[in-house]
C-alpha cells in the first residue's frame, strides 16, 4: 500500500496538450505538491509526446521503467483497455478515477466485472472507480483532478466515498488547524475499500487521526476488527442513513443502507467516534490535537458570566463535573478582582478579572491542579477601537496563545479555547496559532467529552467476548440445529434448554386422560397450549389456558382448546396439547438475534410487552459479546429503571438474564445457520429463577 | 420607552478626567456611534468641569435641561444617593449598570430594595441594575462600557440577561452579516424586564427579529402574551436549565430557574423559536433575512455528491418533501452535463454540470418552478491556484451572488447558500453580499425549517382557546370549592362530574348489609374500596377488591377490608366502604394540573401505568386550551400508536379524552384554588365512555 501513496514513478493515462485537458490538472497538482517521483503521460490517442516537459506515450509497453502506480481518468468505455494495457506492462496498483460503472447503468455494470476480472487477471489492486483517489502530503502525491495548492501537513488522514465532499473537507481542515497526512477517495470501492484503507492508516506512522466518509458499509465485521486494531481516534459520518438519503446514494455511488443502530451497536464496541454533522469531522479532529482529558472534573472560565451559564448547562448534559481547584486558589483570584462583585467559583465569571496580565498564572494553576482534568475558556476577538488605554481593550485584544500553549504543555492537560467574533483575525489567528481555537463554547466542549469518552474506552483495554461456556454439549446442540431447517416453534425451547436456558416443565398430551395425569406429575397449576400448525398465534385460535389447578380442570380444557381450535380453522390439524408448568411471576424480557448482512450476528433483548414496542426500547450487542458489554447495554436501556426498582417494588438481580443474552451471543455467532431467533418472553423472577417461556427459531443451512 | 432608546439628552453619572475612568467609555461609544443628542456628566466628587469637551456637573439638579435618560455607572453604594438626585431633577429614566446588587449579597440586596423604593417614589422606570442597559444604531445610543466601533445596522434586536454575552453575541452578528436595531442588557431586571422590551420591540418598526438570552422567566404568562401580540418572530435562548447552570445562574444574576418541559409547552403556544445553542441565534436570525419558505418542498443542489446524500439524510429528518421541477428541467440539465454519468435527480449532484455560466438559468429555474417551495446550495470556496482555464477554478471561484440574490428576489422564496472553504475570503463575501451565507448545509437546512414552521404557525393564524361549557354550573363548581381546603381525595370525582367527566356509580356504604344492597343497587360486578384517613394508598392497605359479583362476596368483602385496615394500621379509622360499579375495559389514562409560579396553570397528560413513567412520555398545554392544541399533543406522544390501533387492535377515539383535558384546561385557568391535581386513571372504553376512575386534588384558596 505504501507504493499507492508514496510512487517512485507515476502514470498518467489520457495526458495530452488540448485544452481543458483534466489529467493536466493531475500532473500540475503533483508538481505544485512537490512530488518528487518520475512522471510519465500514456495516451493511445494523441501524438503529442510531451505535454508540459512531460513524455506521453502511446502505451504502457513503450515506458522505460514499470511504474508504482497508474492513475486513469479517461472515459468508462476506454476503461478495460488501458487496464489491459497496464496489466501486460506489468503496473500493479492503480487509481481509476473514470466514472460511468455500476453506479451508473447496466452498462456500466458491465464494465465494472470487466475491469474486476481484468484486475484479477493481471494480480492488479486498485482504488476506484469513480473516485478521486489518493493524496499524500509526504510524498506529494495528489491525483484530484481539482486545482490544488499544497495544503498544510499534520496527521489527520481521510478516507471518503464522495471524492467533491473529501475535497470540501480538505479545504476546511486547512481553514481550521488541521493538517492532512494522507487522502482516499474510494468511490464505488470495487476493489480497495474501506477496510483495507483503514487498516494501512491504522499503522501509518505519519497518521494521528483517521475520518471516514462513508455512505455504505460492505464488509461492517472487517471495518470493526480494523478500527479495534489501531490505537488511533477513528471518526465516522455515516450517511445515507434515512431513505431519501438512500435515494441520493443509489444515484451517486452504488450504494446499500445498513441498520442504523446495528452501526451504532458496533461502533461502540470498536470505540468509533460516530458524527452526525460534517463539521464534527473539524471539531473531533482538533479535539485530539489537544492532550488528553483523563477525567471529568472540568473548568469553565470566560469573561462574560452568561457563557459560564451557558456552559454550565452544556458539560452538565454531557456527564462533566465541576472541577474544585480549591480555596487558595479562588483568594488569589480575589485579590485582583476589580470592584469585588461577583461571585468566584466554577464557572469562572472572569468579567471583574481585569488584571489581563494574570490570566497566563491562572490559566497555569487551573491546569496545574490536581483537581482539574481540563479545561475550557470562551472569550471574544473583537473589532475594537484600537486605544487600548482601558482595561477592556487589553481584555479583548492581549494575545496570550504563547502561555496558553505553554500551560498545556506544562500540563499534559487540554485547555479548550473558543473565540467569538471578526472573521478575519480568528482565521488568521488560526493560521498562526498550534492549540486549536473552538468556534464556540458548544464545540469546545463536545471535543473536549470525545476525546475523553475516547481515551477512557481505551484506557479500559479491548474489548474481550467471553467464551462459550465449557458445559455446552456441542455435538447435542450441532446434531439438533442439523435435524432442522426453517422456522421451528416451541421446541427451540430444548436448543435453549442444551445452552443453559432453562424452560418450565413440560409434556405433549394427546388425550383429556393423559392431560390430567401429566399436569398432576409436573404438579398444578399448569399452562395448556394447543400444538396445531394451524395455529401459529397460539391466543388468537383460543389455544392456550393458564392456571388450571386441578385434573377436571386439566380434562375440561383439553376439550375446550379442540373446540376453540375448530372454530378457529375448521381444517386444522389438532396435534395434541402441552402442559406446561406455571412460571413464577416476574418481569417478562426478551431476547432476539438476528444475522447481519455486514456486522455478522447481533443479538437485541428488552422489556417485553406492547408498550416497550411503542418506545423502542431494545438495546443491540454484536456476537458473541461479553456479560460486561451485556451488562452495560442493559443499564442503558429505560426498563432498566424498573428491574433496579421502582416504587418501591424490590430491585430485581438482572446477571441470570445477561448471562442468557451472553449465551445467546456465543450461540449466533458459533452457529451461522441459525439465521434469527425469538425468545419472548423470559421470565425474571424476584428469586432470580430465569425461564425462557416461549421461542421461535429460523434455521438457514449454509451451502 | 422610545426615550430610553432614542433620549434627545443624557447625563452620564461619574464622568471624569481620571485615567480608565470607565464612564468615559459610554461617551466616546456615543460620539463614535453618531449619538445627536445633549450629553452631559455628573459627578459630586470630581472639581472637573469637562472632559472630553462634555460639561460635568456636581448635580443632576445642576443641569441646564432634565435630561431623557441617565446612565449610572458606579459603585453600587452610591446609586441610592444617584437615584434621589435624579429624582429630585425630575429625571424620569434611569440606565443603571452597576453591579453588587441582589445579585451578590444581603448588603446588596437591601441597596436593590432601596433602588426599587426610591424609583417607585419618584416615578422613575429604569433598566438594570447589573447590566450593560441600552444601545440603538439609529439614534446612536450605546451604553455598554465596553469600547465598540459602530456595529452594522439592521433588524435584529437582542435582549440578554447577560451583558458579556449579548456583546459577544453582537460582535458574531456583525462578523455573519446580521444587522442590529436595538440591545438591551436588562441584568438583574429590578424594573423594566424581558416582557416590557419585548412588548415594546414587538411594535419597534426598526426591528424585525428579536432575540432573547435569558437566565430566568419570572413572569412566564406575559412573555408568551407579549411574543403572541407580535407577528415577529421570537427567538430565545433560555440557559440555566440544569443543576449546574442554576448555580452558576445564582452567582451571576439572581434567578430562578423554570420547568423546562413547561417553558417548551408555553414557546410552541406562542410560536417562540426556542434554540439550544448560541450560534443559533445567528442561524436563526439569517433564516428570516430570506424569503418564506412557505410549504415543504425542497430542492438541495451541491456540485459534490456526497454532500447531496448528507443533505438528504438532514432533510428528510427535518421532515422536508424532496420537490421535483419536473422532467424538462432536467432535460435542460442533461444538455449542459459533461460527461452524462451522473443521475440527474433531487438532492442534485451538479458535480458534471461544468457550465458554470448556465448556473443562474438553474437557480431561476428551480425557484421559479411551482413545485419547488424553496432551495438549498452548497458548494465551496477554496484557495485555488488561479490560473482559471480550467472548468473547476472556474465553477469554484465565479461570484454568483448577484445572479443568486436576483433568483431569491424575483421567486420570493428562499435559496439557502452554504459555502465552505477559506475563512477569510468567506468572511469579507458575508460584509459585502445581501443574502445570507450560512456555514455548512447542517445550518442551512435548519434555518430554512425554522422560518418554514414559523410562517405555517402564523399562518394558521392566532391560538384560541375553547370556551367553557355553557352546561357548567358555575355556582355548584364555585360553592364545592369553597367548602374544602388542603388535599381532598375520591371526593374529587364530584367535582368533575359537575364538570363533564363522569365516574363509574358509587355510594358509601357502613355495614356489611349496606354493602350488599348498594351493590345490588348499582348492579354487580362492583369494586370495593376502603375509606380511612389512614390508608392513603388503598391498594396497600389491602383495602381494594375487584369484580365483587353477589351480595355474600359484598358482604363478606366489607369484612375483610375492615380487617385488612385493622392489620394494616391498628389505629386507622375505618369510614367505610365505596361501593363502585366496575368499569368497563379500556385503555388508562391520567390528567393532571399544577399552578406554575411563572406560567400560571397547566395540564399534563398521558398513558397511565408504571412504563410510562419510566419513558416520560408526558405532553402538556397552558390553561386554558383548546381541544385543537390539546389533539395536537395528544399525537405527539408515543403511546398515540396504540390508542390508534397498534397489533390489530382497534383505533379508539380519543375525542372524549381530548375533551376532559381541555374541561380541565379550563376549571384550572377560571378557579386558580385549584393548586393540583391528579385524575389517575381515566378510562377510555373502546365504545368512547369516558370515566374517571379516582382522582384527587389540592385546594388552596387565595387570600
Amino acid at each position: 500500500m505504501d507504493h499507492f501513496f508514496a510512487p517512485t514513478s507515476l502514470a498518467v493515462y489520457g495526458l495530452s496538450a488540448k485544452a481543458r485537458n483534466t489529467p493536466r490538472i493531475i500532473v500540475e497538482n503533483c508538481l505544485r505538491w512537490g512530488y518528487c517521483g518520475r512522471l510519465f503521460g500514456i495516451n493511445p490517442a494523441t501524438s503529442d509526446t510531451d505535454v508540459a516537459g512531460i513524455r506521453v506515450f502511446r502505451s504502457a509497453a513503450d515506458l522505460p521503467l514499470v511504474p508504482d502506480l497508474a492513475v486513469l481518468l479517461i472515459p468508462a468505455r476506454f476503461v478495460p483497455q488501458a487496464v489491459e494495457d497496464c496489466g501486460r506492462a506489468g503496473i500493479k496498483r492503480l487509481a481509476i478515477q473514470a466514472g460511468g460503472f455500476n453506479e451508473s447503468s447496466d452498462q456500466g455494470k458491465a464494465l465494472a466485472q470487466q475491469v474486476q476480472q481484468l484486475a484479477r487477471a493481471y494480480g492488479i489492486r486498485f482504488v476506484g472507480p469513480n473516485g478521486l483517489t489518493l493524496a499524500d502530503t509526504a510524498s506529494g502525491l495528489c491525483l484530484p483532478f481539482v486545482p490544488s495548492f499544497p495544503v498544510r501537513p499534520g496527521g489527520f488522514s481521510l478516507i471518503t466515498q464522495s471524492g467533491g465532499l473529501g475535497l470540501f473537507l480538505w479545504n476546511l481542515l486547512q481553514e481550521e488547524q488541521i493538517g492532512l497526512a494522507k487522502f482516499a477517495s474510494i468511490g464505488n470501492k470495487l476493489d480497495l475499500d474501506e477496510g483495507d484503507f483503514l487498516e494501512y492508516l491504522g499503522r501509518d506512522p505519519a497518521t494521528r487521526v483517521i475520518g471516514l466518509y462513508l455512505e455504505s458499509i460492505d464488509d461492517g465485521k472487517r471495518l470493526i476488527e480494523r478500527a479495534l486494531a489501531t490505537d488511533k481516534p477513528v471518526i465516522v459520518y455515516k450517511a445515507n442513513t434515512t431513505s431519501a438519503g438512500n435515494r441520493a446514494a443509489m444515484s451517486h455511488t452504488a450504494s446499500l443502507s445498513n441498520d442504523d443502530a446495528i452501526i451504532d451497536t458496533a461502533f461502540a464496541r470498536a470505540g468509533i467516534i460516530r458524527i452526525h454533522h460534517l463539521h464534527d469531522f473539524i471539531t473531533t479532529a482538533k479535539a485530539f490535537a489537544l492532550p488528553p482529558m483523563r477525567g471529568p472534573r472540568i473548568m469553565a472560565m470566560s469573561p462574560a458570566g452568561g457563557l459560564g451559564v451557558a456552559m454550565a448547562d452544556l458539560c452538565e448534559r454531557q456527564g462533566f463535573a465541576f472541577a474544585d481547584p480549591g480555596v487558595d486558589f479562588y483568594s488569589e483570584l480575589a485579590t485582583i478582582a476589580n470592584a469585588g462583585i461577583i461571585r468566584l467559583s466554577n464557572p469562572l465569571d472572569m468579567g471583574d478579572l481585569y488584571r489581563i496580565d494574570k490570566y497566563p498564572l491562572i490559566f497555569s494553576h487551573v491546569l496545574a491542579s490536581p483537581e482539574v482534568d481540563g479545561a475550557v475558556y470562551v472569550s471574544q476577538c473583537p473589532r475594537m477601537p484600537g486605544s487600548g488605554d482601558d482595561v477592556f481593550t487589553a481584555m479583548f485584544t492581549t494575545d496570550l496563545s504563547a502561555e496558553m500553549t505553554g500551560a498545556v504543555r506544562s500540563s499534559d492537560k487540554p485547555l479548550a479555547l473558543a473565540l467569538y467574533g471578526d472573521g478575519s483575525t480568528i482565521s488568521a489567528m488560526k493560521q498562526r496559532v498550534r492549540i486549536p481555537i473552538f468556534n464556540g463554547p458548544e464545540e469546545a466542549i463536545l471535543a473536549l467529552y470525545r476525546q475523553m469518552r475516547f481515551h477512557a474506552q481505551r484506557a479500559a483495554g479491548p474489548f474481550r467476548p467471553d467464551t462459550l461456556p465449557a458445559a455446552w454439549d456441542k455435538t447435542a446442540i450441532r446434531d439438533w440445529l442439523a435435524g432442522r431447517d426453517g422456522v421451528v416453534g416451541e421446541e427451540t425451547l430444548e436448543l435453549l434448554t442444551l445452552c443453559g436456558l432453562a424452560s418450565p416443565p413440560a409434556a405433549v398430551a394427546r388425550t383429556a386422560g393423559e392431560t390430567a395425569r401429566i399436569a398432576a406429575a409436573i404438579g398444578f397449576p399448569v399452562a395448556l397450549k394447543v400444538i396445531s400448525p394451524q395455529a401459529v398465534h397460539k391466543t388468537e385460535a383460543g389455544g392456550v389456558l393458564l392456571g388450571i389447578d386441578s385434573a377436571d380442570a386439566a380434562e375440561a380444557g383439553f376439550h375446550r382448546i379442540r373446540t376453540r381450535l375448530k372454530r378457529y380453522a375448521p381444517d386444522a390439524q389438532f396435534d395434541g396439547i402441552r402442559v406446561v408448568a406455571m412460571a413464577p411471576e416476574g418481569h417478562d424480557l426478551f431476547i432476539g438475534g438476528l444475522q447481519d448482512p455486514s456486522f455478522g450476528p447481533v443479538v437485541f433483548f428488552g422489556y417485553g410487552g406492547t408498550l416497550v414496542e411503542v418506545f423502542d426500547d431494545v438495546e443491540r450487542v454484536l456476537c458473541p459479546s461479553s456479560r460486561e458489554e451485556i451488562r452495560r447495554a442493559m443499564q442503558r436501556l429505560k426498563v432498566w429503571r424498573i428491574l433496579s426498582g421502582l416504587r418501591r417494588q424490590p430491585a430485581v438481580d438482572p446477571e441470570p438474564f445477561v448471562a442468557a443474552v451472553c449465551s445467546l451471543s456465543g450461540l449466533l455467532a458459533q452457529y451461522p445457520e441459525i439465521a434469527e431467533c425469538d425468545i419472548n418472553p423470559v421470565r425474571l423472577a424476584p428469586n432470580g429463577t430465569l425461564l425462557a417461556l416461549d421461542a421461535r427459531l429460523r434455521i438457514a443451512h449454509l451451502e
